[in-house]
């Protein structure tokens, strides 16, 4: 009976009935005609939604973590300085990847619930005069706590000192979902996947370059085959893959582009900036706090929560798991067993997420929390209803 | 956006995925051994559901309402007397088919809200002393106000004055939801359809019946073709349709009688009565009333729920409808624009159905219904998570 | 392995993937606008496939059987005479269908193989000075036997005796496949189903009745209720249904008929007649005979072919299915044992006709038919290569 | 039309039903309790495809690609020696994709159109008494050409000298269509990928290592994160991945092992060999030669046939696919222009086998390729009708 149930992960998220149709396609030929006219305006479309005109976007069969190993090895050459600052599972993950590819990272440790720190980039940027820093890595969205950073901000910290370092942003869980602005605010590579934003089954990192990294990567000695942008996008050109494309997926974005662009983009983020508040009113209504430490830094796909004092996450949403056959992110890094999250990207309806809300409630009275039944879900209530217009 | 809210309809119901994936199978040859091979095995278990071992079960291309065609046309003759009660728009309109077939209809007006009168049964069947009666018909489930009928009660009834009448019951809306005993409730001819308890898509009228009413059939003079029982049978025997049968509903039956089987029919039962007991607790702290009059009358698969004075039940449905992508029943018949209804069969979830409490919660505050948000919810929270035991 | 292979039966069709995704949908509300909204379109689209502009469709849950009984039950009653020619199986069952219910059938025999007598309806209409005739039936292609008929010629046959009797028309095998002109033969009554031109499901019976049957309606006092157009009729003007329609289909017509106005119908008939002319040329070259008699009668959607003599047709098809997977048609009534059928409506690729003359060649050798392996396939593909044009 | 026809293309294959079905399922949790329960029976299903009792499989999202890439970089350092012959596409990028990794590779150029050269191989390695070669490298099938080497042989000849090194195969487009022994053959690394014998969509790399190749993964230097068999083994020891799984395409793993072990591995070996034996018999009927240069290295998989002198192989299937809507392998790499392909690997039918000769015999035709129209169809007809059995 669980497949019935929404999940409340910060994805994969739920998937329409319209990109589970669109997936199951029978195969078709990847070398024809067919195939080679319609990547074209894909990949063009995809421009649209990480917002750049000058870019070049690939999409490589794997996860969003192959995606990170593609803008790292195709830009960077082992020894290299990049700068990053770990406040989450998802930078801290970045980091290691960066490390076991010989780059030297120096990392800034920030408070897990705060965002990327432009300041302290910023001072970082200033002191490095002789620019040995070849690259700012920072994560838009941190899945593990909810956090939504200031790209702008740090493209600025980056403008103040001149500092030709180049930008890298993990947008994996933000793209599609919250404002990503690729052009406007500098960003060189920009990492995301098929799994989130674009509510389709995992199995595709989609990355977009600017022109300045596309020219790094002739230069960059990370060795590299799998995820080399240059068989990418030379095959790309002649309208094919350097290996076997998953036709499927690809089959997929496309009308989840359409999706999204019948939308419009501005819409998709509306939307998901008031389904999110239904989540954080509901929290307020608990009594519970944000893993996010103030408002700027909330995200829009996904709430991570502590838990009272004496209590522990997993439990929670174990507990809610077995009893309700409903699934919840649990608490990763730093937040294991103090904080739960509640995923709630992709199209997830105000009516779905109230379910989740009425879910965790029950799972957290189950197991004594200091919660009034009902309380949380009717202050989303209010809050969607106020706030809905006819569809 | 709305295809990912569940409905809230009293049938066709939320459909699972596996049944989907069941009835989503490519054309095979309905006269290729392979299908006359599993037609017999599947009408065998089809009586398993209906509970009876000495019937006979035929499925008809059609809906819920060619069952009703077939079950009066096969076995009664223009003229024929049928006593039937009327307490709901089924019964209404099964009234209405019976007339068009030219039988002679002698109804029992009940308020709107009650079931089978069994003592006005057994009083007309007690002055029927020559007989003249030919069948009673009883709604099982009266789906326009999410009323159950005692169907033993019916028989019970019928014995008392050992009047040879024959019984017949629609369990459109009950079958494989309630307890349904065609055998122990001395049932003749039992009427149901592929998408209410089985959980399939719309088009299968499925009917059971005794050999009291097999034996019937050879001299009802009503006529019939298309519904005919003995051709049916007939083609059935051999492992065939008298026609092309609709081999997509009939793979998905087949796994939708795994589903029951594996679950359970008890359990199935007892999972209804959950679910619908959770809706009935938020009516209650609603401070609304269920048109159903007494608890004995209560419907697991559907809730008719009166909206205050004053209020209009349309506008509240079609508001859901508009504004949150929610479809609940609307009022049929008498209860037009007095009453809505909760649709809770089929494989709804108490998370799903918390999800439709918030709804028609919001819809009825934007209304100013005279109604909190959050309390019926809560009530249903605090029922489900006490009555749910770990899956 | 089998569900690989096509299927060679006249119907139902391989359904093309793009209809199994639109009738692979989710549950929603029959009650809702968005059902009302599409409803009326889809029925005015139905007209332009059935080439009426003043007539009006119908589509019932049910088969194309369930369509006949439609057509009888609301235009005429019992005792009205109505003419019928026999010449194959689905003829015959329609003169079975109407004299249960009552009507007095005047047939007339004609040898399987031949179609709709025009001379001898003629004939006998200008002998039945009174008009006691009240329909003239026609099957417009014969499934049985591969037959299509001259239904213009059969209304000619009418018109010269001014004959007021309305014409009723079998299209099950024949619309969406072959030319048929509803408004311009003069067709009052014109039954389909979903399963075969449509390529979808079985499971809609599709009727179209011209302004002259639906005047009938008010008198005809055949008993009916189900297949009632008066319910159905006020219901879609309601955008709704008299009892729950089977939206999963409804849907899949939707899709249906965008396929069909995207490819043209008359080029949808040029291409069953490229498809059936490919297995035509194959007989041929194997010396086997067709049961249509005469070139003007070969139907595009299915061909029935005589097995020679000493040879019986059942167990060739049962070895073709039992040692190939492969399903044709077997012969029907009089063709029992004489002859097979091939299949080839719907979607049907020339690449895929070919697979099933392999087969049937295979099949034939392995029974010691007087056969050489590959001339039949040979014969059909040169005339595919030679009639098709790059896509 | 095109989605009707089967493609005829190495891979991905045409994918049955079941499997859509089975890859067509709602997102779940991949960090629940279920999705870990059912990782370890599946790893461990696959190691008896694989034919290993003591080895380890890792599954990455990505393309077979992805998984040479596994293989090289978790095993081996920078400036190690391997051993590789190149004789078509795959080996000669997998030669490339080694270099680029910073291996010292010495290439064996062998004519296109035979296989692992053994006895080269036994030459080699006894030269290298002192073991500076770490690993050889062996394509099993050549998809390029058709060709499938004996690794039995290779093993062999590396034992021979006792060479110390390992044995890396790619069995992308053998493994689970011919026999393929790990363990037996003492292979070390075996790759492979979801779309071909196991009839998937593309995106799952599955890689299958002995014990010494583990050990190697300790002292390997070569960088790499996305692919490292320690995060993975790691992960999927605890039953989850280091990052996001492809949830839908484990699904359909699942249904494939299934449908694999229900009908046995050596029956799906056999069922290859009889089809591709059927196209061989066809290639020789029409008087052209496969690129694999004998019998012992015919492919069950994929055939690779020469066009005659003067016609060019690219515009035949550029025709093929223009004007009949069948993808047929194009000529790769040494072979572009001059041969064309045959995939018949996965749930290919005789059936379906059958409509893509004709397909190209009538393509062939159409370019006045010396050709008689049928020949090909009728030669692979007696083939497949002599040795089938009733299914």
């Amino acid at each position: 009976m669980r497949n019935q149930n929404p999940v409340f992960i910060p994805g994969p998220t739920n998937i329409p009935d319209r990109l589970r149709a669109a997936m199951n396609v029978q195969t078709s030929d990847h070398r024809a005609p067919d195939f080679a006219e319609s990547l074209q305006p894909l990949l063009e479309d995809l421009k649209k939604v990480f917002k750049t005109e000058t870019g070049q976007v690939f999409i490589f069969p794997g996860s969003g973590t192959g995606g990170w190993e593609a803008s790292i090895t195709n830009t960077l050459s082992p020894g290299d300085k990049v700068l990053v600052a770990r406040y989450g599972m998802f930078s801290h993950r970045w980091i290691d990847l960066c490390q076991r590819h010989g780059l030297d990272v120096e990392v800034i440790e920030c408070p897990w619930g705060t965002g990327a720190p432009a300041d302290l980039f910023a001072e970082r940027l200033a002191a490095d005069t002789d620019h040995t820093i070849k690259a700012v890595l920072a994560t838009h969205n941190e899945t593990a706590t909810g956090v939504l950073s200031d790209i702008a901000g740090v493209r600025g910290a980056m403008d103040k000192s001149s500092h030709p370092a180049m930008l890298y942003v993990d947008c994996v869980s933000s793209l599609a979902s919250m404002d990503f602005q690729m052009e406007a605010w500098g960003v060189d590579l920009a990492v995301s996947g098929s799994q989130k934003g674009f509510m389709l089954a995992t199995g595709m990192a989609i990355v977009a370059t600017s022109q300045k990294a596309l020219a790094a990567v002739e230069t960059a000695s990370c060795s590299r085959c799998y995820f080399d942008f240059r068989d990418m996008g030379t095959a790309n050109k002649n309208g094919g893959y350097p290996y076997t494309p998953p036709i499927q997926l690809i089959s997929g974005l496309r009308a989840s582009l359409d999706m999204l662009f019948e939308e419009g983009l501005e819409n998709v983020y509306s939307r998901h900036f008031r389904i999110a508040e239904g989540v954080r009113v509901a929290v307020a209504a608990w009594g519970l706090r944000l893993c996010a430490e103030s408002p700027d830094l909330y995200s829009d796909s996904v709430s991570a929560i502590y838990v009272p004092e004496g209590f522990n996450s997993d439990e929670l949403t174990n507990h809610a798991f077995n009893k309700y056959g409903v699934s919840f992110g649990v608490g990763l890094g730093e937040m294991a067993g103090k904080a739960f999250r509640i995923g709630h990207l992709g199209e997830l309806t105000d009516v779905q997420a109230l379910s989740g809300l009425a879910t965790i409630e029950m799972a957290m009275k189950d197991l004594d929390y200091p919660i009034e039944l009902g309380v949380g879900v009717a202050a989303a209530q209010e809050y969607y209803r106020s706030t809905t217009t006819a569809k």
